[in-house]
């Protein structure tokens, strides 16, 4: 079903000559790994970064330390502006961001394991979703991804 | 294989309190993805760049579009400040680089498909190998990223 949805948003980004860049925190590196894994991906992917660190956030994404502080680095206001500067520094047309809690540490009180924020930000439009996924680690960071592979899918 | 290497450089890091940063290219975020597999990778896991365009080698790591155009972008002296400067931009301890060509496309007369220089800057060394990796385009991802942990691995 992945790979439908993958194969189509491939279809899509190089009929529409569009763009895309990656902003990803708990799934490490693995949306953007799918994203590159056609032929011809070169074509529309731009970027992608891991910032696993909340100095990364700061430092590649400009996320103000303060926006970290008050809401958290699993956030809606984090996941919009890791996905809105991330485009905005590359100029892609879709910024694409996914931060959350894969555990099996890292739960607050009001975020449970398994909280992850995804978010899509395009010229004219950003949209969050907030997600709950169960099961393990592994598990959350590949439903993050996919999900985050559905939004894009939706909005191209 | 790959999972106790992975086991045993997550030790490593841990036990020494030392970090990583990545940048990849051909790799697309899988080095990033393994490294951070593991709960406590936060520990140790900075930042990782998929710097997949030459525009973003050139924005993100700071490699001078003229070192781009002489060598290319899979070639030693790119791979070589591509591990260089994700460590100097992170301070991390060391700085890990993967540019190949995954084919189908890609190769030149002097490049064949499957080209993979990958490097490891840290203190006081900087080391890069040449691979040429056999096999489809799926099979050199994995395997360029295979080989990035075991050089890794050799120098925690």
């Amino acid at each position: 079903m992945l790979n439908k949805i993958l194969a189509s948003i491939h279809h899509q980004l190089l009929k529409k000559e569009k763009t895309v860049a990656v902003a990803e925190s708990c799934s490490g590196g693995q949306l953007s790994n799918l994203l590159t894994s056609l032929p011809g991906s070169s074509n529309y992917f731009i970027l992608g970064v891991v910032t696993y660190s909340n100095e990364s956030k700061q430092k590649i994404l400009n996320i103000p330390a303060k926006t970290i502080t008050k809401y958290g680095a699993v956030s809606r206001q984090v996941a919009i502006l890791m996905a809105k500067n991330v485009r905005k520094k590359t100029g892609a047309d879709f910024g694409i961001s996914i931060t959350g809690i894969a555990g099996p540490t890292g739960a607050t009180t009001t975020k449970p394991v398994g909280t992850v924020f995804i978010a899509l930000a395009s010229k004219n439009k950003t949209l969050c979703r907030l997600f709950l996924l169960p099961g393990q680690r592994e598990v959350i960071r590949n439903k993050s991804v996919g999900e985050a592979l559905r939004l894009l899918y939706a909005q191209i």
